[in-house]
């Protein structure tokens, strides 16, 4: 196991309380995973001072190591430094460049104000403490350490604070504890959409990766099911970087054997990336028509940069006259088949790759509910078509779970996978 | 102070490594806080048996009172129940209605597999545990007692499942326990927008609510700056519901009152909400033009349920072919002004709601980066275009900041933002 064990210590009332969601806590554990530390325990507190002296005291006698965020800002409740100093038997001190630092910032929020004295407390800082330097804001972090090697990292609670201390401050000081025979986390993710998960459990079966006490079979391998499909996550932990590495490759290669048709990237790839490469490199440009999904396919697609030398735009065809006026859809099959039916859809694709002068149109039609929906065509019924120059148009039925949200983001990544697989099958 | 202070603990390896964020534990949090109970501290540990005991142990020892997610289901390592019946000295028994339910989830996974004999141990309990209810999946969550009210509630760390078993099993046995004299943390938001958190600062000054001491000084306030605009939180704790539901009105209208032009409502309401409502009381019917956001305002306003009663749709003209075929923008003034200028702002807002036949059209475009800034029409730049019949045409510029997602969700906010204030001026 790993040369260094550290334990998390997030800290303010927001979060214990749950009003804000510690995303904090998921990067800092992240990054040290893959950095070859054990994280050890993850802990939040209020800002009380006691509470917090007695979480942190408990984790030093587990770990001697340990990394807080929060309590440090000129605008909270400013508890943890002289609760972790009084641990440590240290005294808090001023620190004058930080008192100006702080000073200054309070001067650019109430111009013409008298700074209170009150505040130039939030510089004082324990006795013989090292400082990080905040890059992104003005309260700086502290690294604490005794004479047995023990120390405590206080970095800020702002997210973009904490993630420029952790990185430029906290890592370089922690790299050198961790030994040689660090181990690290291990994992990789293979992004699959358009199977259900039990689906996918039916084909891997029990123990896929390989029986216990085998190698393969010492990784974990977890389902993580979401609105835009399945992913299958590979861990390995416990031995040496190396070993993990080659084994979590081995495994994503078992793995994407058998579930290729349903892969579609791996990591955080996104599957709107994904088409918007393809149609690069056939040089087609694409045009969408949206109903149920209202602008989220648009979207998905425009948030990936650089998605405008492939996407042309499109219609919002939210209301039926506008599917009939800037799509063509004749009036007497919305009439006859309704708005969400294949014959629509396949007119809503149609059109907008004529008007648009693209290559390719597709079309989202759906009930997304939660009002709407009728026995013949529930909520979470959605067609979606394809209409690529030069081919025969596609039509595909769905039936989406979900609420509202789910069902137009499941639609909208349906959509983008139709696109995808219509490439592949050439 | 409350009758009832619990402790919360998570359990799992995905939790601890931070693959998946903690949202179970701030959902738990804020629902026990409003239901009057005080949360003392939250701990996440992985799956192992030791380290779960001793976190659970810990807990107890502070409060008597903890609920754990994770480590129940079928798929999980299952080590919750085991490692805290160990603590209460309870032995682990079978629990036939149980495993029965997990055969028959198994075989709907695996059809014609046999089912293996080890499956059988989830479905074994602490012996005297009460059985929460899992409406939404097959593990049941446990209601672990001893003779000196000590107790455990397990439950899953599925969120769906986690949610229900919390509202319709826990709570209910918590809230007897609470007492008469439970104080409740009772808190407001005020949602504004348009306005920068230091001008916020500078209009509230320090000590708004009231001097340290005084009933209203004793509430904290917190300002989230997000993209959606500055909200304002306005605390109580440690008091009396009654008396700290007072104070939170209290001081909401007090804060309403400086900042009143900014603010487009309380709690967690959605901007898009309130303009369908305006939009809908007037009954006006709504288009969109969308360049840089490419579909998100569209999206914004469709994620509102019925928001079909008000929204017909639009065009998202990326390309700005799209915005001179489908919108009616002059080739010329896309060649002189540029597509981001207030002249083209202008003319897709007319066009889309001439060729859609709104009452109302409004358009966005800008450079939402990372590429495409220039020194005169740097990334941020963003013009919004307002088209209201019978009104004069409006355009405002914008300095967005942010990456290229925060500046198309600032765009399309802002967008929202400037109907919402043309309808209150009239």
């Amino acid at each position: 196991m790993s040369g260094l064990r550290v334990e998390l210590i997030t800290i303010g009332d927001e979060l214990l309380l749950g009003f804000t969601i510690d995303t904090n806590a998921a990067h800092i554990a992240r990054t040290l995973a893959e950095a070859g530390v054990e994280i050890v325990r993850r802990t939040t507190v209020g800002d009380e001072a006691d509470r917090i002296a007695s979480a942190v005291r408990e984790a030093l006698e587990r770990t001697g190591a340990v990394i807080t965020t929060g309590g440090l800002g000129p605008t909270s409740d400013d508890l943890t430094k002289p609760s972790i100093a009084k641990i440590f038997g240290r005294k808090m001190v001023l620190d004058e460049e930080i008192a100006a630092a702080l000073e200054l910032r309070w001067r650019a929020r109430f111009p013409g104000g008298t700074f209170p004295a009150t505040n130039r407390s939030q510089a004082e800082i324990p006795e013989g403490a090292g400082i990080l330097t905040n890059r992104h804001g003005s309260a700086p972090g502290i690294w604490l350490e005794d004479e047995k090697g023990q120390w405590v990292a206080m970095i800020p609670g702002v997210p973009r604070e904490m993630r420029g201390m952790l990185a430029d401050e906290v890592l370089p000081r922690i790299k050198p504890l961790l030994g040689d025979s660090a181990s690290a986390v291990i994992s990789g993710t293979l992004r699959t959409t358009g199977i259900a998960e039990s689906a996918v459990a039916e084909i891997l079966g029990p123990n896929f990766l390989g029986e216990p006490g085998t190698p393969l079979g010492s990784l974990s391998l977890a389902y993580l099911p979401g609105v835009a499909g399945l992913d299958l996550r590979v861990t390995a932990k416990g031995m040496a970087r190396m070993e993990a590495e080659a084994l979590v490759r081995e495994a994503m290669l078992k793995l994407r054997s058998r579930v290729s048709a349903y892969v579609y990237g791996e990591g955080d790839v996104d599957l709107a990336s994904v088409v918007l490469d393809q149609c690069r490199s056939v040089r087609l440009k694409l045009a969408v028509a949206e109903s149920c999904t209202g602008g989220l396919l648009g979207e998905r697609i425009t948030n990936i940069p650089g998605s405008s030398a492939v996407f042309l735009g499109g219609v919002i065809a939210y209301h039926n006259d506008v599917k009939r006026d800037a799509l063509g859809v004749r009036e007497e099959d919305l009439r006859r088949y309704g708005a969400v039916s294949e014959e629509v859809s396949v007119q809503m694709a149609a059109g907008v790759r004529a008007r648009s002068g693209a290559d390719i149109g597709i079309a989202v039609t759906g009930v997304a509910g939660p009002g709407g929906g009728t026995r013949e065509k529930p909520v979470g019924l959605v067609w979606i078509a394809l209409n690529v120059s030069g081919s025969e148009a596609k039509a595909r039925r769905f039936h989406l779970p979900g609420d509202r949200i789910e069902i137009r983001q499941r639609a909208a990544q349906a959509a983008l996978e139709m696109l995808r697989r219509a490439f592949i099958k050439g």
